[in-house]
């Protein structure tokens, strides 16, 4: 395994520029939201770079699309990519550096005529964003066998198109179901959408895990009342426990060890200067990478909320709209990634991805892992995101290498 | 003066009754907005009701209606009265009270043929409310002398029409300016619109003193960032410095005397569930009767602001919509209330009012003071406004017997 090898920096930038022209907005970012033109377009051009690099096409009902390089064995295949589709105003980045990334791999490896074992297989996997239609990360659902076809067909984005009308429309999917595909294991190379690699001055994350997530929206009910005319004592005020939410979630974050508690959605009714809210809704994002402490964080913030909104008499609804479980990697990919990057020389880091990826829905069944680059500030699913080229560059290395030692 | 008359309080309910047909709402309340085809046709109701009533009407050019009771002797007037302007899903008693009020206790002492030493006089106030062209308390501040006629008739509402159009287009406007009208007291009959006498078990208020009020609106910029990616510390969150600033105004409700301090407006932006907000707006509603205390309250805002919104990087900025100051009601004025109370045999206590109402501007020019009674819950500006015929009743006969008491 030559670790001289290197991916061409140049033409890793050049296709994910080329990429980021379609459905580019003239904000700078781009919009690619699941199953739409613009979505096909950007899966037109990573079929076509597929197909230029040799690869063997497979397009699967959902529009998952498969690109195998062919091994000097036959079986399980070493499984590599992401997604394409993006929010609505996303980056350049997000989701396509792992798709790019891994075909600047694969012609890496055709031009040094690098021939591996076992076959390496590219995925770009349909609607990873969940933007337009939920859930997220369809795609790599449907091909765990967790989520039939059929079914997700029949989700509607908030316009009442069904998935299926959306993929039938664009002409996209393809009649394979990729069932027959066995994998040896899964490295997906992603940004990293948070700043602990840029503060750690680091620029490769070696995931080892994923956070937990739980998703709760509460609706607090209290009463109107004039601002000036009520003393503080006999209101009901609803924003005041919202409020009370918003805080105890930074304590929560606080007391609970890898705790993050968040409250990013916030409204008050009917939310006028001289007149106590008589009903808050706002959301809670709790995640953890541990079950344990996440479930215990979700506990305590029920209870949290349940004494707040009893001493100001406010009654209290809520329901869980997400609850996905912590996911640990494989050690045995997790430490192909750490000694690619130990042997390239980067600066890595151990660390837990906060956001979801497509490489947690197949670490139930395969043997996967990450690897995380910089994003600047932190910024991501924003048209400033941003990566710098010595960073995307170091990746691609990263996954180049990972995927040479999997495929042995 | 004879302590034994009483107002009839089913004509008291039958003209408020009447009156709140005018503008109804299926829902039960009332839309009278100011200057509106509606609010004419109060006005109308109350200028035909005066003229019945043998009273002499003027009409000014902001559209405020004087109907004098001729006195014993010339000379400065006693008045009374209130508004007919609603805001826009109105209860049935928030303003009519003290004009349907004063014209019971003036129908009262015709038909007792009780003859006043002062003439008394019986006011509708032009737009109070302010809930279609601000500033509210126009028509007072125009007769007090505080805003020009032409200033207030430039004023626009939302769709862009002026105060002097929408006069105009009613037709209700007169060519008096009331100019040489002489007050020698105002006294005010309301609904609390403040739950306190309902939990005091109280029929009666005798106001004191008007809160000083002060709106501030606070934006607040940090930096939007993903939910499960960005450690807490790195955060900068506009929508935690919003929520403490929430609690915060609880505290300084219960850390200086007499204080309330009310959110009731808070957006976040982009309010997505697992996004870090960036931007936060929210009003404060400060009140106080006493200006230092009230003043104490503000500074200690701003620098809770500042230094909580600099502890999370989070930069400030604010503008100070309205600073009314206290009033202080004339002790005289106030004790013949008070007095009255008595004399009738109602419970009643001494109380502040929380919200603004006309007596607060006649306040700075002429000596004054007000007559609460109970609002049901504490409800007002709200359909389901209520407040019982035996304590409408009480309140007007305090009303009849405090002008009895001023006018000699």
């Amino acid at each position: 395994m030559p670790i001289s090898l290197r991916i061409n920096a140049a033409r890793l930038q050049h296709h994910l520029d080329e990429l980021a022209r379609i459905g580019a907005l003239a904000t700078g970012g781009v919009c690619r939201l699941a199953f739409s033109a613009e979505d096909k377009q950007g899966r037109d051009y990573i079929e076509a770079r597929m197909r230029t690099l040799g690869l063997t096409v497979r397009i699967d009902r959902i529009g998952n699309i498969l690109g195998t390089r062919r091994g000097a064995r036959t079986g399980p295949l070493v499984l590599t990519g992401s997604h394409v589709d993006t929010v609505g105003t996303a980056g350049r980045f997000d989701g396509s550096l792992g798709v790019i990334g891994a075909l600047e791999a694969i012609e890496t490896l055709n031009d040094a005529n690098v021939s591996t074992g076992r076959p390496i297989g590219v995925m770009a996997f349909a609607n990873e964003e969940g933007a337009r239609f939920v859930p997220d990360m369809m795609g790599s659902l449907v091909f765990r066998g967790d989520l039939r076809v059929d079914d997700a067909r029949r989700r509607l984005d908030r316009e009442g198109v069904s998935v299926g009308e959306a993929i039938d429309r664009t002409g996209y999917a393809g009649t394979d179901d990729l069932a027959d595909v066995a994998v040896r294991a899964y490295v997906e190379l992603h940004i990293e959408q948070g700043p602990i690699l840029e503060n750690a001055n680091t620029g490769i994350g070696v995931v080892e895990a994923v956070q937990g997530l739980t998703w709760i929206t509460f609706t607090l009910t209290g009463a109107t009342a004039h601002a000036g005319a009520t003393p503080i004592d006999m209101r009901r005020d609803a924003g005041y426990v919202a409020a009370a939410i918003v805080q105890y979630a930074r304590t929560l974050s606080h007391e609970i060890e890898s705790q993050r508690a968040t409250v990013g959605s916030l409204s008050l009714s009917p939310n006028i200067v001289n007149v106590v809210a008589e009903r808050a809704t706002l959301t809670v994002d709790l995640r953890n990478p541990d079950a344990d402490r996440l479930a215990m964080a979700e506990e305590r913030l029920h209870r949290f909320v349940a004494d707040t909104a009893a001493a100001e008499r406010v009654t209290v609804s809520h329901t869980t709209d997400v609850r996905v479980p912590p996911v640990r990697f494989d050690p045995v990919v997790v430490s192909h990634v750490q000694n690619a990057a130990t042997a390239l020389g980067y600066r890595s880091m151990r660390m837990v991805s906060g956001a979801g990826h497509d490489a947690q829905i197949l670490a139930a069944k395969f043997p996967a892992a990450m690897i995380f680059v910089p994003s600047r500030g932190g910024i991501s699913h924003n048209v400033t995101e941003f990566t710098s080229t010595s960073d995307l560059e170091a990746g691609a290395n990263v996954l180049l290498h990972s995927l040479l030692a999997l495929s042995g």
